[in-house]
């Protein structure tokens, strides 16, 4: 492959330590172009915005990477790279994050990071989301990179299959700590919340959601079990949400309208 | 059951026509507790509010029905709902829409109201989200009420496999034209997208996201094809998004990393 064109986008915003670390990674193998968002964009999923207009505005170039951002969610992100910034160009690779934080199990659903990743696929344009066990803003990306490298060339040189992304989590450990890769399923689990009560200067009511993932899993083929055993997970997500196993024991609402 | 307690929710917003026919298929059965959120929050998908404080108000009792609003998305409505509203009480049912809209194929990735309903889910909360294939404000729900109360029924008397969401989408026609129900897997296809482009009196450009669905699938058991035939489609939905088949075509990258 001549040199890749890789758009970079996140879910954390232009200031996300984050995105640094990512286009560290994508530097290393081809022309970099970034599109992000313009403040924190966490847990919006794959949310798309229609009722605001959506700008895009060249913001800095630092060695030959134009970062962009825009008032869009991280799918907005993906869509305007494609459609305005690099219109009419083909797009190697998605690569999305570098994310504050895991999308480990069902957090899948709720991440920005990894939906902009899936955008990609509906396209097929090769895409993978990494993420970090770490919320906090001065995580150390050291190991991220390190094997995000190793990672990201495998992928440009032997593929992946179509209209599949990638989602890469890391386990919060120094780079030497960590064990290998792990192929894995999504974690069966939920988030347990709750909304904290707090009550403003008017003496009114507000909340603030809280809350912790219950992992009903466990099994050694899932991302949970290889982040907390200091593997980093790689797991191929696809779109279809069909619970194609419950069909028949619905089949009952089909019957009673047979004609 | 006793008279069971049915949480509505929806993405179209407290103002929504569509929430008024939900309400209606609701009462039919039950205690209804209703909260929506205080705009449109369509294409919101599994959002969540991390970073400005949640609030909840009652705004209208109608026929000893409590409506609620909030600033939060869908899938808030659902967990102020339940942790907020309704603490410490068992929700038999959860509602989702009527949306204006379908959500079919790959819109239900997008879609609020089914991440509402998914989200219920999480909580082993059956849960049943409903569209109807016109985006129009006025759109007549006719059709929708009338089966909908039917498949309400069968799914409060059968029950529905547990961690399962229904996904059910109406084709826009009159109540005398639906030919019945199909079972229905999630249809293959994405959204083209085009970013409109327009300039605003200061000169600046800005976009708008405009598209149609494109259906690669078009087999008989899929979604769309039953809503293109003029039938309800019914999809049972979970949420494990692992590319099972493609686990074993990227066990390269595991095994760059054997120790």
């Amino acid at each position: 492959m001549s040199k890749p064109l890789i758009l970079v986008v996140n879910d954390d915003g232009y200031e996300a330590k984050g995105l640094e670390a990512m286009v560290e990674i994508a530097k290393t193998f081809g022309e970099v172009v970034v599109v992000v968002p313009d403040r924190t964009q966490s847990a919006t999923s794959h949310a798309i915005t229609m009722n605001v207009p959506l700008r895009v505005n060249l913001y800095k170039t630092i060695d030959g990477v134009p970062y962009y951002r825009t008032n869009g969610t991280p799918t907005d992100c993906m869509k305007l790279g494609e459609k305005v910034v690099l219109k009419g160009r083909q797009i190697d690779l998605v690569l999305s994050g570098i994310n504050h934080g895991s999308n480990s199990s069902v957090s899948l659903l709720y991440s920005g990071t990894m939906a902009a990743a899936i955008e990609a696929t509906f396209d097929n344009i090769p895409a993978v989301g990494i993420s970090l066990q770490d919320y906090s803003a001065d995580a150390d990306f050291t190991a991220c990179v390190h094997y995000g490298k190793i990672i990201v060339r495998q992928v440009l040189e032997k593929g992946i299959p179509p209209y599949i992304s990638l989602n890469v989590n890391f386990p919060k450990v120094p780079l030497e700590d960590i064990k290998g890769i792990k192929i894995t399923r999504q974690t069966k689990g939920y988030w347990h919340e709750d909304m904290e009560e707090h009550i403003d200067a008017m003496g009114r009511k507000y909340y603030w959601l809280s809350g912790y993932l219950v992992n009903t899993d466990n099994k050694e083929d899932s991302c949970e079990w290889a982040l907390q055993h200091n593997y980093i997970s790689i797991q191929p997500v696809q779109v279809d949400m069909t619970a194609y196993e419950a069909m028949k024991d619905i089949k009952f609402l089909e019957d009673e309208f047979k004609r």
